[in-house]
């Protein structure tokens, strides 16, 4: 194995795994995500860092494949998991063209980290049996079916979604969601500044337009269940 | 914090998070489910070590309770994501009402790190721009809406789905999901003996047969992108 794409987790650097540290530890070249914590990057003392964002994604694959070729132990290092709404596909797709070795190692995801640090579960007995996943824009630029996605049952969770929060607020009360339904927004999960503000459709996109990024939001009666969201900031404030 | 909720990850021990291990390494009684590691729960060397199978949901949620009240180091210990249809909420919510302070550390979820571990992307650009996901017996006990989830856009990954997969394949089918639809599972990802079965709404339920859990479901045109099976065996044997 010469390339290893590692999930970082949520943002504590504490929510890498075991196994994606030991790999940054003793990596020659780091490629890092921007929303990847400084701490971690730092762990990676005996490696040339290299940062993703001055990088197209095809530099990013080339940069890659011209490393691994080389015997080099390089990390590419994502936020959350590198295989939820990431591209850690796309690059394992050219490692694999260029026959290149690779080991994949998953991430904590913001998808399910995010919830359970809000405590707001995305299942419950009794409240919600499934859930659907989306991007704020989805994958291939065509807009989202709302109609079906108002009429889906259970938790809705929506990646990247803050910016335009009214407009798909709007397009779920539209077609027939209502009004009153509850909605919350997590920004910055897991780390010091985290915040969680609870709603509803028709309240979400004002109160959490001044949210910083990352955050994620959840429409559905589960935001109902937010019950830890005041112990929230307190219980981030005691972990070491 | 007395009590953790931990997530210990898919299956492979290296797969649970930095926190979780020190949490885990220093505690003073350690609650662990089947699914667990077993190197991961020797690593509890100071621990009275407990296995969840043997109690009933209330007695979990007693057994917190009453360490955490005498301020012993708990931790519960939990396959995948503690929140990802776990029951990560109840044992939550029990601690709250008995206010015992508790940190919630999320695990790599089954969810996102089975299909990236076999190479099926969840999204993908112009494949699929949305995820449902369900349990193969819905949480409330009712079955779930076939007419509505055959008529759903994108992936479904169904969690403790194989021993209902041909019942499940054939509402899928039975309310307009094409014979033809590609669909694969996931046994054991992460661990040494993982396997992983493409085939189709039609078929899998027949290739899957003998499978052994912990599997996910994965049904929708992704599966047909799993081009990182073959290479699977090879890469977990690689790996340390």
């Amino acid at each position: 194995m010469t390339v290893a794409i590692v999930g970082a987790g949520p943002g504590d650097p504490k929510l890498i795994t075991v196994r994606g540290l030991e790999l940054v530890e003793r990596c020659d070249v780091l490629v890092y995500d921007r929303l990847v914590s400084p701490q971690l990057v730092a762990r990676a003392t005996t490696a040339t860092r290299i940062p993703r964002e001055t990088l197209t994604q095809s530099e990013v694959n080339e940069l890659l494949v011209h490393h691994g070729r080389k015997g080099r132990a390089v990390v590419r290092l994502k936020g959350g998991d590198p295989f939820v709404f990431g591209r850690g596909g796309e690059e394992v797709e050219a490692l694999t063209a260029a026959g290149v070795a690779h080991e994949i190692v998953p991430g904590v995801s913001t998808l399910t980290a995010v919830p359970a640090l809000a405590g707001i579960p995305l299942t419950h007995r009794g409240t919600a049996a499934q859930v659907t996943v989306l991007t704020g824009t989805s994958g291939d630029g065509a807009d989202l079916d709302y109609v079906r996605l108002a009429a889906t049952p259970g938790t809705l969770v929506v990646f990247m979604g803050l910016g335009r929060l009214a407009w798909i607020a709007d397009n779920l009360i539209l077609n027939g969601r209502p009004f009153t339904e509850p909605a919350a927004v997590v920004s910055r999960a897991s780390l010091p500044d985290t915040r969680v503000v609870v709603g509803t459709l028709g309240t979400i996109a004002g109160l959490a337009a001044d949210l910083p990024s990352p955050s994620l939001v959840i429409v559905g009666e589960v935001a109902r269940l937010a019950w830890r969201v005041r112990e929230l900031a307190q219980e981030v404030g005691r972990r070491g």
